[in-house]
């Protein structure tokens, strides 16, 4: 059984303290996709382009083993744009650009080859859509979610609706305290799992990751990284590392879910080292195993 | 081999979401006092108070082994005070109120027998008077230092000339990016090491720690707390439960050190639970030692 990916997909231009890229692949499904392809495959990615979406990308995804038979594209369409520029500090950002485009009026289709697949990750796109794509899926066993401030702002009933349906949400510090309506960040785990999700994880950015599952805290540090070129789309790719990592195991136990917490840290730590997905590209397993080792001496004391 | 401890005492009046207290034990070489002295004894503390000063406060110092040969009282002087009142996600806080009182005039001078101690604890206070302290010392083995952003921006030389004596430096992030001019904190790691202290931790607060020793990163979870009482002295206490933790083993490699990381967090852990020094005072060595378990369970993950 595959792993169904939905998302956006999108022509980045970024802005960094060091450099600036221009209609640069980016997108949540892209960046989920890529991610999740060093453990298992293949990936189906649904979603949405324009004709003005460079081949070169397409092949690119393919040679990675994503199956872009879900992919619509629309002809006489504009691919989705994004441009964003970073602080000093790579900690904030200011968007400067949001063209929706083409996906405006996604709506997404779930070939019945891919509306068979067990392992589901929802980008972050409209609670709505996401809604949609579960209610195709003959048998989903193992639903792990996305979304933002925007979601749970402006469409939160939607939100809390797709909630019920989903056995993990991985949204970052702020967003949780908004959604559970709490500053203290435990107590606000606690509140959103009875929301629906069985497990939570909670990304920090820089700090690193909390897993809540059944009655475990699970901490996992960040990698200490000296550069960070870009971080756009670090938190997709978490999210990609994580459920290609299960995907591959099919073991949803918490000591697994743990394992695959650090995985997906790694590979987050990999897609910022380069603009773009540059170094999701070029990435392979031995490096991935690598850096999964380093993350256990990072954290590692005796008893 | 005691452990001398030199820094602050004062009399606090903190207004949390929760509650105020008025004129409770505070001030760093309190906390980092009472924190070590749940590993090792006697404590020697250096510091001045008033004769304002409640006895009942000397009385609970000395009956957790703290020696107070050193403490200055000042007839008719009054004793540091300093008021705080935290935001409702005890994050940030409004200093109301800070009179030195005696402080003001505070000469750390060193009896004799203190004098020989091996380690030596510098809670935040002038650089000046950290010097004056480390010129009295026969022969100070191991030095642990805290400071914080007034000394880094107002007294510079000082603290630098302060650094090259120190061998272990905790300060917290904001402060580290500061010392070092560097948003990047692995990069402010490296600078400030070359400055001196052989060992770094940068303190994250609800973030945990991180350690620098070595070619090693370390990086200790912070405990999941839902409730956060009083986070005054938090910081201190951290310090405390590392340097008594390393005080009582005598083991400075950096395997022992990463565990004195997390016995300084785990002390934090117990200090920020209830207001002032009410958890410090109350604890024993086997809740240590049990959250020093949790503290295991909360970062372990399978190779």
């Amino acid at each position: 059984m595959g792993l169904l990916v939905v998302g956006s997909l999108g022509l980045d231009t970024v802005i960094t303290p060091f450099d600036k890229v221009e209609d640069a692949l980016g997108g949540s499904a892209v960046y989920i996709s890529l991610a999740s392809s060093y453990f298992s495959g293949p990936v189906y990615m649904v979603g949405v382009v324009g004709d003005d979406f460079p081949n070169s990308y397409m092949k690119m995804l393919e040679n990675h083993n994503v199956d872009l038979e879900g992919l619509q594209i629309v002809e006489g369409g504009k691919t989705f744009r994004w441009s964003g520029k970073y602080h000093y500090d790579l900690n904030e950002r200011d968007t400067l650009l949001t063209e929706l485009n083409v996906f405006k009026d996604f709506d997404p289709i779930i070939p019945p080859k891919i509306s068979k697949s067990r392992f589901v990750c929802l980008g972050n796109i409209d609670p709505v859509l996401q809604i949609r794509v579960l209610d195709q899926m003959e048998d989903p066993q193992f639903v792990v979610c996305d979304t933002m401030n925007y979601w749970i702002e402006g469409k939160r009933d939607d939100l809390l609706k797709l909630l019920k349906r989903v056995n993990v949400l991985i949204i970052n510090d702020s967003e949780a305290r908004l959604l559970a309506n709490e500053p203290n960040l435990i107590k606000a785990a606690k509140h959103i799992r009875e929301l629906g999700p069985e497990f939570l994880i909670i990304k920090k950015g820089e700090h690193g990751a909390l897993l809540f599952a059944e009655d475990t805290i699970f901490s996992a540090p960040a990698y200490p990284l000296e550069m960070i070129y870009d971080p756009t789309g670090a938190g997709d790719t978490f999210a990609g590392g994580f459920v290609g990592y299960l995907h591959k195991t099919q073991d949803l136990s918490t000591e697994n879910m743990k394992k695959a917490v650090v995985y997906g840290s790694a590979l987050a730590s990999f897609c910022v080292e380069k603009f773009s997905t540059k170094a999701l590209e070029e990435l392979n397993y031995l490096r991935v195993q690598d850096r999964y080792r380093e993350f256990l001496n990072l954290s590692k004391f005796d008893a």
